[in-house]
């Protein structure tokens, strides 16, 4: 079966019957996919606000009413406790466990936050010939923890994780208006060239993902990351909290390119 | 005193010692105004959750910290119950009073909520040699209600507000391309023509502002209005809600274009 020609509801019914349990990268091309953070409604406020203030790394699609399992914007007919491939629940910081169904764990005073992912501005990345290097490696994005310190918001503070993306010292200028062109999913670099200038000690150890090659005459490019909110939430080790597993998102009914709008 | 070519933190000192009290249009060019909406905390997460869903009516520049009267963003020492020459006070959904200071009501629960204002992309229009009609004339913005319903948000939902500016056909399309440039304060037009369309049954029968001239051969066009999101919180009567005086803005330190980025 053809998962990247499939429409985003026949994903996301596969994903329900748990027929799908792997990563979705590449599945049903040029529609958006998107981070997932699930709190209790007492942690709801701050974390909105922290995401008001930090619109780069982490770019709010939506917010589900308190309690709710349904989306009304991003995707029809979604059951959030069910439509991802997999989850991870944290208890107090720590991960509890990995589960393709979080029904059983549902809280009423839940609230699901839904934030742009980079995979929808790699589809553009490529359209104008940037190489996207952990494609062509078929392996994670690298992702660093960095100096960049995030806006507080009430309970949650913390550093910028970026992603970064290797390319030829030509191809910047293209990357940058690309993603510049898309801030509901990262938008521009935060920074090009010189790790240490942010913190980061050795290019080749990631904190997160994987190490992908950097050729000759290749500068590396540093973008916001999605999994900013998630570390910033982890500092405070709530009770519980529910993401997506890294790589399993949710897969919506909204095409890249409506995100430039 | 030339007040267009003052500082911001000149205007908003002279405006603290109650030396200006009129409307601030005009005054600091090149720096955003901004709306404000002052709620206590109660309201806040339901109104931050309203605008992060109608994010064209309401353009969020700055949250406060819960009581707070400091701003950290988008201006520098500013104290918010009096760094605005106008204030109103809300009891229940009906105005009752105008303040130059309102520190005598400050509540430790008070959220401010500080909101992109169309002052600002006005600017680019007439740059650019788009007419903008209220300025000419001398008076306010015409506003009206329409049909085209908000995102609700928890107790939050109506209508959305819009302003209209009246121009010839042929500068339309630049108005859309500068306005749609500046998302963080209204961004694009809502609407362009017929205003049947989005349920305007008298054009020269604003319901907020003054009525301007349409000349021959123009056409309106309507942008999404700041006023929307303090209609929408009057709807919910609230004991307290204090906001800006119509046209009694907060000056900040942030130049129009730097709301491009």
């Amino acid at each position: 079966m053809d998962y990247s020609t499939m429409t985003p509801a026949q994903a996301r019914a596969l994903i329900r019957e748990e027929k799908i349990t792997g990563q979705t990268s590449g599945m049903c091309a040029g529609y958006a996919q998107a981070n997932l953070v699930i709190l209790p409604k007492d942690l709801a406020y701050d974390f909105l606000l922290f995401t008001q203030r930090n619109p780069k790394s982490c770019p709010v699609l939506e917010v589900s009413d308190v309690g709710s399992r349904q989306l009304h914007y991003i995707a029809k007919d979604v059951d959030i406790a069910r439509d991802i491939p997999k989850y991870r629940i944290y208890r107090k910081g720590e991960l509890a466990g990995e589960y393709t169904n979080v029904e059983e764990f549902w809280q009423d005073d839940f609230v699901s936050f839904l934030i742009g992912c980079s995979f929808s501005f790699e589809s553009g990345l490529l359209d104008v010939g940037v190489p996207v290097r952990q494609i062509e490696e078929h392996c994670n994005v690298p992702m660093f923890k960095t100096n960049i310190p995030c806006t507080p918001a009430g309970i949650f503070k913390g550093n910028m994780v970026v992603s970064m993306r290797p390319m030829p010292y030509d191809q910047v200028v293209k990357a940058v208006l690309v993603t510049g062109e898309m801030p509901r999913v990262h938008g521009a670099p935060i920074h090009i060239g010189d790790p240490s200038v942010i913190g980061i000690s050795d290019i080749h150890k990631p904190d997160f993902g994987d190490d992908v090659t950097i050729k000759e005459g290749e500068v590396p490019v540093f973008w916001p990351c999605g999994v900013t909110p998630q570390n910033v939430v982890m500092n405070v080790k709530p009770e519980i909290v529910i993401t997506h597993s890294p790589g399993h998102m949710l897969i919506t009914d909204i095409k890249n390119v409506e995100l430039k709008y």
